[in-house]
């Protein structure tokens, strides 16, 4: 398959690894948004969550989780975001599931998304649509 | 305890409930990124993703899947975010963990933080020490 990250999980490209079990490997992003940015990623090739069983996706949180950790004791940082984009439309550039961990530090200057607020009967509607769906 | 979520989960305060089970509530962020926005939070209190069990945190990410396929298929979009923000340096404002699943749609104007480049060796460097706590 002509997938990047199937390259780097199989070492046909270099890549700076920062972790790897049976199913899960984790590298620093390339292109970091703060220096010690790394990516979780499934051994296996899942475009998005939507592909992956939910045992799967436990084993890769679990590597998350460690990682978001070690990233916070190794670079002496107080916080971390974890961000999945699901689909191009949310931002995803690779098609192979990946989560992001970012070291956050004071004065980053990285600001979250602006946030709204629902019109008269906007939320009523809303959670009906999700609803009917779960 | 004197936080809000967990004064939602136990009813004392109203909420735009998505989804319940025994361990996981999910409800309408009422400051929505997106019309959708959904918080998916374990019901018991944990601040950050340190202190909840990797068993725990699969449950809560078994949810944060289900409510991104809904949201999809029931706002009919194409991807979805999901964030998790650790500690209050990396935009955590209540104090209780919480997954943000936010709908995305083409053209609505959210851009992912800038990305950087590592200088000769810093990558190597950053490497090590994050795995030397792993």
């Amino acid at each position: 398959m002509d997938c990047l990250f199937c390259k780097l999980i199989a070492g046909e490209l270099p890549s700076y690894k920062v972790y790897e079990d049976e199913n899960v490997f984790a590298f620093l992003d390339i292109n970091p948004v703060n220096p010690g940015h790394t990516l979780v990623i499934p051994k296996k090739h899942f475009s998005t969550m939507e592909d992956i069983t939910v045992e799967e996706l436990a084993e890769v949180m679990k590597v998350v989780k460690t990682v978001g950790r070690a990233i916070k004791q190794g670079l002496e940082l107080d916080g971390y975001n974890v961000n999945i984009n699901n689909g191009e439309v949310a931002g995803q550039i690779v098609p192979h599931l990946h989560f992001h961990v970012i070291p956050r530090k004071e004065g980053d200057g990285l600001d979250l998304w602006p946030q709204g607020k629902y019109g008269d009967g906007e939320a009523e509607d809303t959670v009906k649509k999700i609803k009917g769906k779960i």
